[in-house]
């Protein structure tokens, strides 16, 4: 017999992923230990993000401020717009500090069997950010699954008129990854793009 | 570059068992996507929970009541008390649903080498509470572990004068488990405490 608080507690942290029931209940418990060190806290950054979060208007992403923090960083390249599909793929990218341009999130990818049509998505937006004068190159970061790649060729062919260069990722061998262990496309598109040493 | 309101919310995420730097970012973008959904009800049972939860005067039990939920029920069992070390032994074995007396929560074991006596954990009001007339039973539901078993040991001597009867939980091979991944232990244990069919 758990309090009906509790349970619900249980039953929300459920939802989150990589939460099942069983662990669920753990993180309960750990939190109504730790109610002043970790409940608290996590209960006040969740309110304030929920309060706070909004869909950047620039490049829709979701952050704190609209524009978001991306956006708004003087030190950004504006001339270069980087297209993923999710929220999580800008995170992953801005992650390796490898990219010093600015972002454009569609929010997924098209697909004719789940009605994703070009206007559910961000595509006018990026449509009209890369007639922009100031904008020189497009990178469509999307995924190599089947939805990522028709979206990226649906895009490089709506772009063309803006006279922007667009260009994808690599396709290769992962950094540390073993060949016998790769599967037979990503070998083959590594063999294609092979570089001079 | 992700902002820091964000940032913070992953920092406390990853404090959760189970959940690692990695999940954390993605249990964060989950709640993002999902604020009217997700979040916000989860920060508000979070901080309904902090606010209201407390240590069961009677049986050391968290729970959003003192006395808790399970010594408020008028339909448990007063004369059998199960003792266990943490309150989610508690839980476990409330989910059982094959226990219908009360609880008494340790908070722990004892442990000469962490400096934890006897004083440290619940064990003085647990003595006053066996030596009540109506209390018949305690059964010492600890873990078969070597602080739980010197703890129970301890326990049984300290409640012998109470005029109770003392048990403990069973040992034997686990409903499913196979001899052959048993350690010798509890084969030991289960061929000693054989039943007659």
């Amino acid at each position: 017999m758990i309090g009906p608080e509790i349970d619900r507690l249980i039953q929300l942290l459920a939802k989150l992923p990589g939460l099942g029931p069983r662990s669920a209940r753990r993180a309960a418990l750990h939190l109504i230990k730790r109610r002043d060190t970790v409940m608290e806290p996590l209960a006040a950054a969740m309110a304030a993000a929920a309060a706070s979060i909004r869909t950047c208007a620039t490049c829709g992403n979701l952050d704190t401020t609209s524009p978001c923090h991306v956006c708004l960083d003087g030190g950004r390249d504006r001339s270069t717009i980087c297209v993923v599909e999710e929220v999580g793929d800008l995170w992953a990218l801005e992650r390796t500090h490898a990219f010093k341009g600015v972002y454009h999130v569609l929010g997924g990818t098209l697909s004719a069997l789940e009605g994703v049509g070009p206007d559910d998505l961000n595509i006018p937006t990026l449509l009209e950010r890369a007639s922009r004068p100031e904008v020189k190159e497009v990178i469509l970061a999307l995924n190599a699954t089947v939805g990522g790649q028709t979206t990226a060729h649906y895009l490089s062919d709506r772009l063309a008129p803006c006279g922007v260069a667009v260009s994808r990722l690599a396709h290769g061998v992962p950094v540390g990854g073993e060949l016998d262990y790769l599967d037979d496309g990503t070998l083959t598109a590594a063999l294609r793009a092979r570089r001079a040493l």
